[in-house]
């Protein structure tokens, strides 16, 4: 599924792109629609009203996620995984909403959500040129942030005080312009239904990121004012028959982020680097778990929430790269650097900045080369996987840092993150011995293969033992896995920690000084990074100013394209799966977990039409935080509901490429079959069909 | 289990071992036993009757495996798994021996085993001076590879004239001895028991190379000759009460290899760039297999072997890298060599040669290591995973090299392999088109990545497109899948091959020139330490005849030890497990696969003595072809039998370490009370326990 934020490790921007772009690509900003290409591709017209509607049908979740008004009393529609979080808190041991599902059948019984927060977006206003003004123009890098910020401050505070919106400005195109938005929050949302969590996620693990898909992946809930439903002015109506094979349709949601621009060394690094580690890494911890939780029910248990992480990351991954070696893919890459190079090169008096900045990331990036697998085995800890381990350091740190003034603090140990600190530090999670002594035992050992049995540091740690004896004489013989000795080493400070002499605290201390070393220079040089693309972000957005979408941004964004299925491995995958693939898939799997259906699906076989559509694709230029997305048609009906891209559509994180790669949703008409013919929710269907009660 | 013969992939071999042992070391010849060592450790004084009787009651299997007599009648016993190959073949469809067992409850109903035959040691002959006479003083290598060669077969087939007895001159330290073994042929071999594989091979892959473990595994053969049992002079007694704790043992049996001498520069590669490439190429294999084969039921099916198999091998990869980077390990190594070196220094007249050799050995093995992961990903093929790849080099490379003289062909095209070879090439196994194209797809990637999307040949093999996309353009369009099509083009020859222009054999035709001469490369350094070793095995040889144990060699060797737990995680594992856990393991498990019991011991769940030991830990110095092995007491009973060593034991490629290896046997009374109150097999009980039918 489309986690939300799926952040590589280097969250660095730069700007690359040509001005050229392929097919149905694009995030676009409302403000600046992409009219003409949709004109000549789709000989639609995008007009003021009709983006006002959908802009104020649209929802956006504070859990990273989108949706939509559906009914003129104030029915949402989202994700059952955008909704999950909000289920699962309404769950107790009794009430098992995430297992069971929830049908609210009468308006009393809709339940109301703990912490969920949605925002409409009600205005749009650009203020480039009031933040740019605050900003004096030969100020230090420090300096300027320092004034941006303020000013940003301002013009939030102002416009919530004059409004009572929830006021952002929003950094677009890296700095090339700021925008302010201003949202109507709700936070009374009430669940109204969601299915089981087997048939919203059908098939599991195997089959995420996979196409063709039966995933029932919606929710409702209602949104609710002064006690009463609210009553939007704008909600999309359903479409009678939901999206048609080749038909042009709109996403409306809030993409989190992508790393489009970044130039070609950092691109490369990634490649080359970042993503073959990270992938050998999570195969290798993948192995270890499976072959672990295969030696009982218990250990299956206790690590099959690490595990599923570890698959869908490994699965994320392995799409990155297969985008990343694909030569048509690089190709396109280096062309756009290249073609924006000729351009600023064209006014090296106006561009010298941006043309000097190309040099500046390709030297930084040579060095963060060097530096990376040192900085993420010893300070991201790669070596030393365990949640001890991490106490460990968090303790040791702790000690240090608390005793420096706020500002020299490094960032995790500030004022500012006190309480989420602590409460990571005290938590009270179940940690299992046993499982921390084989994962800390296969990281020490790769630790020790990666820089070599005689490298110091290898030597240092595993102090004349084997890594697997060292893990099991480190996890059994240190205390911090003790809440209240955890409580008594912070409290104590640097003295108690020195006293304790505790052996992975030790361990830590060991490290302590290259881990610091290499993480400060690895900031510094993202540092110089950062303004060095800040450079190529203004040059950029000097020549094309908004004809061209910026990097996501969590923000309402528009994406176009059509109903299209594909060719993988030779075949013809068609657009749209039916409920006859569904149970077909369920009785070829035996009924297993987990393409095992509810009882009640089991039920409704011989009710349901099975040549209803399920699940659908399309071209549309999506990303996570698109999740619970409207899909809607010329017409601004409801077609749909994103929840998922395909494995080829994993290149969406550097750059849209539409041969494979695919947005995939939930069709209308799939949602309306279940609803009336397995759940019987009468009462739904109706206010979805006729939008309103 | 241990598989017969683990093999790392340069099985080069060479001398660096000190005379000093620790402890229960080694795989003695039985023309040499340690009796010093084994009066001095455990007061027991090793007889020449004593030996014979355990020589004459041991079994060879020519499937690899060991096993021994142990009724005056001819009953056979070895392991299940050893016994497998015979089982298995004498199952049908109607009758699934493997899956159901067997018991042959009367003498009649003994089933005579297809291919099976059994080698029993009746002499050992030092025949080293006639075969140094042979070879003159000053030839080149070739020449006295030839003149040695010739000899042995002349003393061989002059044996076999003479006794009737097959004759095998074995090469010892490599080459410091050659003895003649005698050895009774056995070729009417029964079966007369063999157990369900799931209690057999109780626990599967999770449990294997494991401890505590629950393993009945073991099979009963009985020998005839001239259609009548086998009534041999010696067989061993079974014990009453079987082994105790801490009690001196014995095994005999047939250690298949082992690269105990190699020397450091050979070691380190092992353990910095062999062992690490393979082990990540494993966990990436079975990551990408258990996925697939999560997606349905049918790839489950067709994925099952190779993954167990890779299952299997990446345990062995990691048991090998644990010891590899022990410090105590490897610190023990370096002593060694070392010592070896000042005794060979202190004789530079006789031993320069020698001391030439490490150097010789040392910079082969640079240049091995520069190679390798190119000798690896393109003539061994892990870039190219799949059966198409494979049949499409064969066909290339058979075109080309049928066409040269025998003698300058490479080795698997030969005159003497070729009825091997056409087998190989026109299997008819299924192929999954599917699966190969996974596969593919996933070693082109990890080609890519390992040489870099720019390496010259990664650019001509993806041909401009990406990995995954050429692996499927590539299986959907080569022909070699179709078996009348392998047959044209390999009787067509090398014009049929270029004409086909079938895409798979280009790209093997791509990769040809580099594979070839990489190969070449390769096999020339193997030749230059092999030779380089030779000199080291005959200096330590002259420095130590035989008071020290040879490399393994599949003959007939005595290890010697206790039954001992030991400690892991800082707990104390028992050295023996009972019934009671056997079935306290099957409960906690919820008897599901691999953990699941026979109904048969399901029912016996009352009646047995929970008690009974079933399996239990030795210090025994054992390897692969070990399987099958009698664990033989002072008195010379049997008190049970080898089947496999614990992970710790995973050392033993490279030198013996019993901190916490162990040798694995199942329990003589377990196998009584199995036969007695699960089976109810009480002929056999009776013949077991009386020596006699």
């Amino acid at each position: 599924m489309l986690r939300f934020p799926r952040l590589l490790l280097p969250a660095v921007l730069a700007a690359t792109l040509t001005s050229a772009l392929p097919a149905d690509e694009g995030m676009w900003l409302l403000t600046a629609p992409p009219r003409a290409q949709i004109k000549e591709r789709y000989g639609f017209e995008v007009t003021d009203p009709w983006l006002e509607h959908i802009r104020l049908s649209s929802m956006r979740f504070n859990v990273g996620g989108s949706g939509s008004f559906v009914s003129a009393d104030g029915l949402v529609i989202t994700n059952h995984h955008v909704g999950f979080d909000a289920i699962q808190k309404l769950s107790t041991e009794q009430r098992n909403l995430v297992r069971d599902g929830f049908h609210a059948k009468a308006a009393g019984d809709e339940m109301k959500c703990v912490d969920l927060e949605l925002n409409m977006l009600v205005s749009i206003e650009d203020v480039t040129a009031r933040v740019n003004a605050a900003v004096p123009e030969k100020a230090e890098a420090d300096a300027s942030n320092l004034a941006r910020r303020k000013v940003m401050a301002e013009i939030e505070k102002e416009s919530l005080e004059k409004t009572g919106f929830r006021s952002d400005v929003v950094t677009l195109y890296q700095g090339g312009a700021y925008h302010l938005y201003r949202y109507k929050r709700f936070t009374d949302v009430r669940l109204v239904f969601a299915p089981e969590q087997t048939i919203a996620a059908f098939g599991g693990d195997p089959d995420n990121f996979e196409y063709p898909r039966y995933c029932l992946d919606f929710s409702l809930f209602r949104v609710y004012e002064d006690g009463k439903p609210y009553k939007p002015q704008h909600f999309l109506k359903w479409s009678k028959d939901g999206a048609a094979d080749g038909e042009l349709t709109f996403v409306f949601g809030n993409p989190g982020n992508t790393s489009r621009l970044l130039t070609l060394p950092e691109l490369d690094f990634v490649r080359r680097l970042s993503v073959p580690m990270q992938k050998a890494t999570l195969k290798a911890r993948e192995s270890l778990l499976i072959s672990w939780s295969a030696r009982s029910a218990e250990n299956a248990r206790r690590a099959k929430d690490v595990l599923l992480g570890i698959q869908n990351g490994r699965k994320v991954r392995d799409g990155n790269a297969a985008a990343l070696y694909d030569p048509v893919f690089w190709q396109a890459k280096v062309k756009g650097e290249s073609d924006f190079r000729s351009r600023l090169a064209q006014s090296p008096e106006k561009f010298g900045d941006a043309l000097a900045a190309f040099d500046k990331i390709a030297e930084a990036q040579k060095r963060v080369n060097e530096i990376f697998p040192r900085f993420r085995m010893i300070e991201q800890g790669v070596g030393f996987a365990s949640d001890s381990f991490g106490y460990a350091r968090l303790l040791l740190r702790a000690a240090e840092e608390r005793a420096k003034p706020n500002g020299e603090r490094l960032r995790e140990y500030g004022d500012a993150g006190k309480a989420s600190f602590e409460q990571r530090l005290f938590s009270e999670q179940p940690i299992h011995e046993d499982l921390e002594i084989v994962l800390l035992s296969d990281s020490l050992q790769y630790f020790a293969e990666q820089f070599g049995p005689d490298d110091a540091l290898v030597l240092k740690v595993l102090d004349g033992k084997s890594p697997r004896n060292r893990a099991a004489e480190l996890i059994n013989t240190t205390k911090v896995r003790d809440l209240a000795v955890r409580k008594q080493l912070y409290e104590g400070g640097q003295a108690a920690v020195d006293a304790a002499k505790d052996p992975l605290i030790e361990v830590a201390r060991i490290l302590d000084p290259e881990a610091r070393s290499v993480r400060k220079e690895w900031e510094s040089l993202s540092e110089t990074k950062k303004q060095a693309q800040g450079a190529l972000a203004r040059a950029r957005f000097a020549l094309e100013g908004a004809s061209n979408y910026p990097d996501a941004t969590f923000t309402l964004r528009l994406s176009y394209g059509a109903v299209k299925g594909y060719e993988e491995n030779g075949q013809q995958i068609p657009p749209f799966s039916t409920y006859a693939g569904l149970y077909e898939r369920n009785t070829k799997q035996n009924n297993r977990e987990p393409f095992d259906l509810p009882t009640i699906w089991q039920k409704a076989k011989t009710k349901v039409n099975m040549k209803t559509p399920f699940n659908l694709v399309t071209t549309h230029d999506i990303i996570g935080g698109n999740s619970g997305s409207p899909l809607v048609n010329r017409a601004g009906e409801f077609v749909g509901i994103i929840f998922d891209g395909n494995l080829q559509s994993l290149s969406g994180d550097y750059a849209y490429d539409d041969r494979q790669g695919r947005a995939l949703s939930v069709h209308s008409s799939g949602i309306i079959e279940a609803l009336d013919k397995v759940y019987g929710a009468t009462a739904i269907v109706a206010e979805l069909r006729n939008g309103k009660r």
